[in-house]
């Protein structure tokens, strides 16, 4: 008889991870080198350095080791918001109907709301082992600026966060949480760089975005001696971090005999899709069990199923390294009806390449009824769940009410990346029935994206 | 040897409470019991059941059993955002140097920010249970009302909540979470009532306080078919359902065979105070072992070091039950440079009886130190505490520096009642340096107290 499943599955300290997994090694085609944007030769090691942390380019080459050690001051710093539990969501499954089990993996348990807290720590101890005085950093929603504020005044580094001026403005909260932590936050466009004196004389009164901050606060980290630039997705070495998701999600479930049929993440940059999926992932790429792999993205923001796979810009400066991924091109901006994340260009190169090769498959949705499901979840499940989050959760219910129809028990688990307390903007919006949707049109991606560059190689 | 502590002790579903405690049943010498403020009688069932839900007056004048049944749906509901954890502050340790052991119980993983919704999901249960529509109530700092909204939303009542007015324009993002529930918030005092039409004639522009939005939701049930009134704090009944967090605690502990010698609670109203220590207050009744319990106040609002003990009214516009408490007098406001919740007048008749029998100490502390004990925190632990929580920080770190100068490893548990993301003013007021401390005069306290009701057998 299968052991009954608790509401929420906590694991024990002793059986948390302890190594990170690195599902590029058990990828026989491997996701493309970063390129020099000047030469578009691969990225040496040495280059990287200057921007980023010595330990944390090795994980970002690394593309052979399938586990890498935690070391033991993270893991000591992860006890001290994880496990995060897996939740069986029994009210919602009761609430629809559903024959489905539904489970999420809760990562909102901390104070920075998400789980970008999760490689934030590991950066930043990289940083510190490395004699480093400081990071910078950009941020837009806020969660990874608040993460990497919590990590830095862990270790005593001091914290640089370039966050994007709408997000400045709008969430003052979010902003006062980071500065509680001790960091120094900056809106973006500034006029502290280059870059930014250069986009604020060329758009005057802009309101800022992403790639924008990107390009501000690798500046900052290049002109400062001492500093080195941290990100908070995108990159191979925030996904390795991320592993911690998924590796504690399937021990969970493997400590209940529970077989995963569909496995959902939301994707933005897709730290932490990538996070989430990489162990299962590594059991398809190793031929050991199927899963049904879903990437939801905002209908507004629909790299994945409407960009194009290419070498493209990280950042509206164009300072950093070209990274071949899923891309609507640098200069896309989602529109200002946009709520919330999610509002990269691009994608990681490890989700992009594992979604060329058919491991998953993607879907955009429209933000109302994204808040609709939040809203819904939140009164059942009774967790407020951040805007991004909920993308997964709208296409969590849609497939356990296709197996209401069908009558299928199928183990639906998603990943709940965080809480929606900085977000009341967004859902008074909702609430007062005044948010729309966006849907771009193929005129407006086609613009965008023919401001990809064209080299040699990277036809599309 | 002992069990290795692990940083967060998660009990397991199995093992949470199945009944709540009632400490009252341990008290030799009971609290004062309600009394008609007409004909200062004790209240009886029947006159309570006009304004409170009658299975929660039945608990409320339950003197008698030591343990009630949580009704299974109760149960339930718990184990979505149950059990909380009981923290091993070894972070916290390390930075302070001390010998002591620092455990707090963590009551902020929910998404009403507290341990409000311990009690709030038992009463909208039992209105449910009853066949009504709705509840009404009033919230000051905002959780309590968070709390009900969440578990009204669940069980599909109603859910009035007179919010005070300063509280609604400071916490608009607060109010927003509890209309994303479903209720109705209105700020008070109100033009919606006769006691709150009185009041903003009286005082025209007034902020309002918790004691006149009482009365305006106790107003509102009792002229509306098929609503009850129902309270956050202060109340036997609340202090029954919170009974979990210390029922829980001590579960806790014993499991790892870790003896308390100092508990301390914030103190407000007192629910999460008396809810944390009454198990192993009831111990000392029995005689089967003895604590330290330190009740931690704002030394703005000292209704436990400064008031006096007498019957008093429990809200501004005098329609609620006399009840026997340390008071500041039901005219008493704090301050208006006083942050966060901790601002009632009074205090539960539970917790002012342990303190008067001597079961515990009080100690009154000043913000701009709760304050820096707030950020401390959040640095080495993680969490960004809520203002009211971070009054029991403030205690358990001076008392773990005294251990620090007597080498003595003594065992501290607090309260950590919730989280601080919707107090973002008031870190920012801190952060800015434009914080101020403020102590009331005894003249000030002598104007207050003086207009406590003087009948006979009320003298004091």
């Amino acid at each position: 008889m299968a052991k009954e499943i608790p509401y929420k599955i906590y694991l024990e300290e002793s059986e948390m991870p302890k190594a990170w997994y690195n599902v590029r090694a058990d990828m026989k085609k491997k996701p493309a080198p970063l390129l020099n944007p000047e030469n578009h030769k691969p990225c040496t090691a040495e280059e990287l350095e200057k921007v980023f942390c010595k330990e944390l380019v090795a994980q970002e080459l690394n593309e052979t080791d399938a586990y890498i050690e935690i070391p033991e001051e993270i893991r000591n710093f992860y006890k001290m918001y994880r496990p995060a539990p897996l939740v069986r969501a029994y009210c919602l499954e009761k609430k629809l109907g559903t024959p489905a089990h539904i489970y999420y993996k809760f990562e909102g348990n901390n104070t920075s709301g998400s789980h970008k807290l999760n490689s934030a720590i590991a950066q930043a101890y990289y940083a510190k082992k490395q004699g480093l005085k400081g990071v910078t950093t950009e941020t837009g929603a806020g969660q990874w600026g608040t993460a990497l504020s919590m990590a830095s005044s862990y270790f005593g580094l001091d914290c640089v966060v370039y966050m994007v001026k709408c997000s400045y403005e709008q969430k003052p909260f979010r902003r006062e949480v980071i500065r509680t932590y001790g960091a120094n936050v900056t809106p973006s466009p500034s006029m502290n760089t280059e870059v930014g004196r250069r986009i604020n004389a060329e758009f005057p009164g802009t309101n800022g975005s992403l790639g924008c901050a990107i390009s501000e606060a690798v500046e900052h980290a290049m002109t400062h001696e001492g500093y080195r630039y941290v990100l908070g997705s995108v990159l191979n070495q925030v996904l390795l971090h991320q592993s911690v998701i998924g590796l504690e999600t399937k021990a969970a479930l493997d400590k209940y005999g529970v077989k995963a049929d569909i496995i959902i993440g939301c994707a933005g940059g897709g730290s932490n899709l990538g996070g989430l999926i990489s162990p299962f992932a590594g059991e398809m790429l190793r031929g050991e069990a199927d899963y049904k792999i879903i990437a939801v993205e905002p209908a507004s923001c629909p790299s994945l199923t409407r960009g194009v796979y290419a070498y493209d810009y990280c950042d509206t400066g164009k300072v950093c390294p070209l990274q071949k991924m899923y891309t609507l091109g640098s200069g896309f901006m989602p529109s200002a009806s946009h709520a919330g994340g999610l509002r990269y260009h691009g994608m990681s190169s490890i989700v992009s390449e594992l979604y060329d090769q058919g491991l998953m498959e993607a879907r955009s949705v429209e933000q109302t009824s994204v808040f609709q499901a939040a809203e819904d979840f939140a009164r059942i499940e009774g967790i407020l769940p951040a805007p991004e989050s909920s993308h997964a959760i709208r296409v969590a219910i849609d497939e356990a009410m296709k197996c209401k129809e069908t009558g299928e028990a199928k183990n639906i688990v998603f990943g709940l990346t965080g809480t929606g307390y900085f977000d009341m903007y967004a859902y008074k919006a909702f609430n007062d029935g005044e948010m729309s949707d966006y849907i771009p049109s193929d005129e407006e991606i086609k613009k965008a994206t023919d401001m990809i560059p064209r080299f040699p190689g990277n036809e599309f």
